[in-house]
């Protein structure tokens, strides 16, 4: 699309119209491609203001941007052009560690690997552990989990203060909450922009608890039969290690079969003979032991042998230690799987005694309905969560748009209606899942949206709506 | 006030016109006096939406009431008579334990301590930690914070899902969030009903996340010459204790003395010679401890006599042990306080740093400008919580509202210009504090206030209010 820009645009040194530049800033974390009329990098909130209310003025609706690493096209622009993209990558000034509050500030664009690093002499982290690296900004936006959301939780328990732009003619600069670790004088008003993409107003600054490096860890690998054990071992496992317990992971053997082909060199825990269920459990601390205490190794083994012994849980096989091989896997399922080949990625969520209940009824129901699909999946067994990836075997000839929309309205339609969980997890709303939002999201809370949207941005920013008109 | 009411609502068997009852739902947890026209008390979500649109239809607006534990006034009506109470304090049915899932659902009429007893057997609790015993939908509508906060977080962080009864004149009921541990399927609009009071609905329902009880728990007292010692130590101990640490309170000299005075009985950790500050430390653990492993109260004396050796912090005397007798200390110091005069009670919070160094600004202030005001403060170090309580020993006779006015304002113009504080840490906005959000609260949230008002209860629910024309 070609459209005449006024030059109080064109002419800033912080847009650019070089259209290699744009085509760069207009791919997707899962290789979605868009189109956009330019790119701005603002360097500071006064500036991103300023654009945005130039923007809002012109009528040209901006794409908020961080670290493209979203999952379901949100930071994407449309493919037909009439969008720009507002990059807040640049937006990475002012990092400021409060050591005695344990909080920190910094700018949206911060990625979360240069935070660590920052942090790390400090023997500090943002506890958010994740398989990318996004930016700050971005991960508020979309409110992500990670591997520890059962010790650590979710990146909304973490966020104190927020600076946010609305969409409005002004560009009008909102903070909120400050440093504080409680204050109850009212609606928590940052939480409008936690997990709601760009919807309601941009994220340029945020203020957020860190919490100590974990200073031992212990981790074990335990093979299960199939899904049934797991209910029972959950509870045993919470009952003997409380919050220790930093991490509790699944892994189908189809998926760790297709991290195997991906990566050759990755360990073999179970030989060849791989459990219909790898349970990845992790042990840490953040306070350090004493020659006196037992190490975490020593707790975690001792905790499962009496689990064993007291028969309260069905376990099979058990490999204990050596974490970063054991994660090292953990870490390829999501590559491996892709490279398998056609794949319908799913990120849901279900009450914990559900994860496994959802996988079995769906291994039935798609063995019927389509049985050249694979199911490659793996998740967070200690929240809920279920990467529930399929691979769709179907020679490339025979594939259809209908099939793929089959299977997935299949899947989404089981995992929400019939046992009351989320079609999005961690990943948050965009194109991928807007018809989805379409689908469940309730006539009350569009309502409240709709209310929103008229004082905050009015859909003249970002580019995921929750209210009625416009979700695709 | 006298009103006739209509046959539809007065024949109801679940509204009492009692003036006798009446009288005990018109007083607040801070001897405050109302007046109603009436009291209704339903057992169901449904009953109460059906009062709820009867009281909408009928112009009379509700003060949704629970346990009448708070100390703002929110839930107390107005003394002239015109608003009704929505009690919820039948609404106990349908206690549900999901025990793999780890989540409580139950009426929002539930006290804390019941929901506990029920769940003792099972070795789990809802870890926030309160001198009062309110209900749970009060929990929730206040954002209760408590002695624990710095481990477990406040009651937002606990809740999954919620039924909210919008104050429209349909009573219309609303599901947020179901009992999902994480979400991402936009805006998480439960959160506008945690700590806004009933400003845009009533709670009857909740869904929240409990946890493993403590096995385990070790309690020293570390007195302290004065306030600069303080973030030294915190560091240290957050260095060598990491997240065993469950408590970390402050006790103020005064405060220990009020509390002496009001129940003789309680222990003198410190014999005759109290500190101007006296620190507690909790370590607790949720898994079971080994016979092999050192105790909590080996760990906690490990640790500070490390400190004491490093001189990395500075410590006057430590007391271990006997947690009862510290914690009764403790939990005698909100009463000892009000027993010694006349109280003005501040419930402040801090950047962890600068909680003592607002205590030191003040008490220069305080006691040049109203030497008569004994500063009897005691609070949350852990999280930046601070009780910041005064009694005045101005001659009965001398004092004027407007000096209570005066000293009232210099706190907190002083705790948020100064310091960006908070002026309601965990207790949240009612008549005690209206003067105060209207002060403070920024045009644009009371826009995002409005705009939602507007499409929930529109201020025909609820004493409090958070957008531009009426808080007062």
């Amino acid at each position: 699309m070609n459209r005449s820009l006024p030059a109080s645009l064109t002419q800033r040194d912080d847009i650019d119209l070089d259209p290699q530049i744009i085509e760069t800033y207009c791919q997707g974390g899962r290789g979605e491609k868009g189109s956009a009329l330019f790119v701005a990098r603002p360097r500071s909130t006064q500036v991103a203001s300023d654009i945005i209310a130039l923007c809002v003025q012109e009528g040209i609706q901006l794409v908020p941007q961080s670290g493209r690493t979203g999952l379901v096209g949100a930071s994407v622009p449309d493919p037909d052009g009439h969008h720009a993209v507002l990059s807040l990558e640049r937006m990475t000034g002012d990092f400021h560690l409060d050591r005695i509050n344990r909080t920190v500030t910094c700018g949206a664009g911060l990625r979360l690997s240069d935070i660590n690093a920052r942090l790390s002499p400090e023997a500090l982290y943002m506890p958010i552990d994740l398989g990318s690296d996004p930016c700050i900004g971005g991960m508020v936006a979309t409110n992500t989990g990670g591997s520890r959301l059962m010790r650590y939780g979710d990146v909304r328990r973490h966020v104190l203060g927020l600076t946010v732009i609305l969409g409005d003619r002004n560009g009008t600069i909102v903070r909120l909450g400050g440093a504080l670790r409680k204050t109850a004088t009212g609606p928590d008003w940052k939480q409008l922009f936690v997990g709601t993409g760009a919807s309601f107003g941009v994220i340029t600054e945020c203020t957020f608890n860190v919490e100590p490096t974990a200073k031992h860890k212990a981790t074990a690998l335990i093979a299960l039969p199939d899904e049934s054990a797991l209910p029972d071992l959950l509870l045993e496992l919470e009952r003997r290690f409380g919050s220790l317990l930093s991490a509790l992971e699944f892994m189908s053997a189809n998926a760790m079969r297709a991290a195997h082909a991906h990566v050759p060199s990755l360990r073999r825990p179970f030989g060849g003979d791989l459990p219909d269920i790898a349970l990845l459990v992790e042990l840490s601390c953040d306070w350090p032991l004493d020659e006196a205490d037992r190490s975490l190794d020593d707790i975690l083994i001792g905790g499962l042998v009496g689990i064993a012994e007291s028969g309260a849980a069905n376990m099979g096989d058990v490999v204990i230690g050596r974490a970063e091989e054991v994660w090292a896997i953990r870490h390829a399922l999501s590559e491996g799987v892709r490279k398998r080949g056609r794949l319908y990625a799913f990120d849901l969520s279900f009450r914990r005694g559900d994860v496994l209940r959802f996988r079995a009824a769906m291994k039935a129901q798609l063995g019927e309905l389509f049985p050249d699909v694979e199911i490659c999946d793996f998740g967070h067994v200690g929240d809920g969560g279920i990467h529930f990836n399929l691979v769709d075997h179907l020679a490339p000839g025979d594939w259809t748009p209908d099939r793929e929309r089959m299977i997935r309205d299949t899947v989404i339609k089981t995992a929400v209606e019939d046992f009351d969980g989320s079609y999005s997890a961690e990943h948050g709303i965009g194109p991928v899942n807007f018809r989805y939002f379409d689908t469940y999201a309730s006539a009350e809370t569009r309502r409240f949206s709709a209310a929103l949207e008229a004082v905050t941005s009015g859909k003249r920013l970002g580019r995921v709506h929750f209210s009625p008109e416009q979700t695709q």
